[in-house]
């Protein structure tokens, strides 16, 4: 017979999964929304950035709710505290994802440069690594979070290919400026969406070993 | 006679005013490090993130300490709350300031350019912000938390007359690509301590009235 501890426990882990799928979501629809002519995708982004903070409330509830109840210690301790810090870079992420919506709604989508090919792909996977670092805290898997945190290499790494085709482009007396600015910052914006799932997957570790990388 | 209750309370304000005293110092030394030809500027902010990543991890033990052993209700619940989410904000503004250094190291100094005096004020106005976030807090005053939340609009001016001056270099043809990159990274950078100084002052506003923006 399960007690209102595994129970509440259980609750959380929902919550946790919800909250992830939101932010495979958003930064899916971010994507979609650079690529179409539809405006009102990005108004859409503003809309799920929202419930991705009301997510947050939630969950924060639930903890506090857990830590003052319960009063859990070592291992279910950790999880709680792991699951707070969690939740702040998932809802960073849904900020980043109104950030580039915002450049959308201010100057229209992305009609096809070249740079939009490894946009795609920063978006493919920062969205791999929500999802595995949410399913690494439910698994407790640390295989699959350590997985995540290298990962963020890939990210990265077409973050400074971006990076470098713009500023060749600058040199080149070439580049249109307002579109070199949206994608330096666009670029810049997925960067740190693959930086909140790398903490993200750090925060998993903790929850398992006890042990924090910035530590 | 005190109650020691009060006296962590206590602890917790003078550890508030330390770490936002580090992260007042950390902006100022950014600045410094833009314009002086002194790279150890930037390893001595490396090291200084450090230092308000520690203090957040005390902070946080004092806050958790404080709401399992006291179960705090109402207004202290309140307080204890905004100083978990506050020093979130702190942190992230190590973060901006560290990332900022990491192109000082990478590209070196700037060598004054036009845009160096609008970055020099908003390093000057975001510091300002900082101090006052935390003195709103610990003298619980709504006035200078809201203060606070408006200054934010000086900063976001600098950030868009320091990305139109860049956009128009581009357009001219005139723009050097890698300065133009890292003046609009930083101008970002510091646009977003703004914005984190703005979410302290709106957990102040949080702490005194139970209402959040946000909500």
């Amino acid at each position: 017979m399960r007690n209102k501890f595994d129970r509440q426990l259980e609750k959380l882990h929902t919550e946790l999964i919800e909250m992830g799928a939101l932010c495979e979501k958003v930064i899916g629809e971010t994507y979609k929304a650079l690529m179409s002519e539809d405006i009102t995708a990005a108004q859409t982004i503003m809309k799920e950035d929202n419930a991705i903070d009301l997510k947050e409330r939630d969950i924060e509830s639930l903890c506090l709710k857990l830590l003052l109840q319960q009063q859990p210690v070592a291992g279910d301790l950790r999880k709680i505290s792991a699951a707070l810090k969690m939740i702040t870079d998932m809802e960073r992420i849904g900020d980043q994802a109104a950030d580039i919506a915002e450049i959308v709604q201010t100057t229209g989508s992305l009609k096809a440069p070249a740079q939009t090919v490894r946009i795609g792909e920063m978006a493919k996977a920062t969205r791999k690594m929500v999802t595995d670092s949410i399913d690494a805290y439910v698994k407790q898997d640390l295989e699959i979070a350590r997985e995540v945190i290298n990962y963020d290499d890939v990210v990265d790494r077409l973050f400074d290919e971006i990076r470098d085709d713009l500023a060749h482009g600058i040199g080149k007396g070439v580049a249109n400026p307002e579109q070199t600015m949206d994608l330096l910052m666009i670029a810049k914006y997925f960067e740190r969406i693959g930086d909140h799932a790398t903490n993200i997957a750090e925060w998993v570790e903790f929850s398992i070993t006890g042990q924090h990388r910035g530590e």
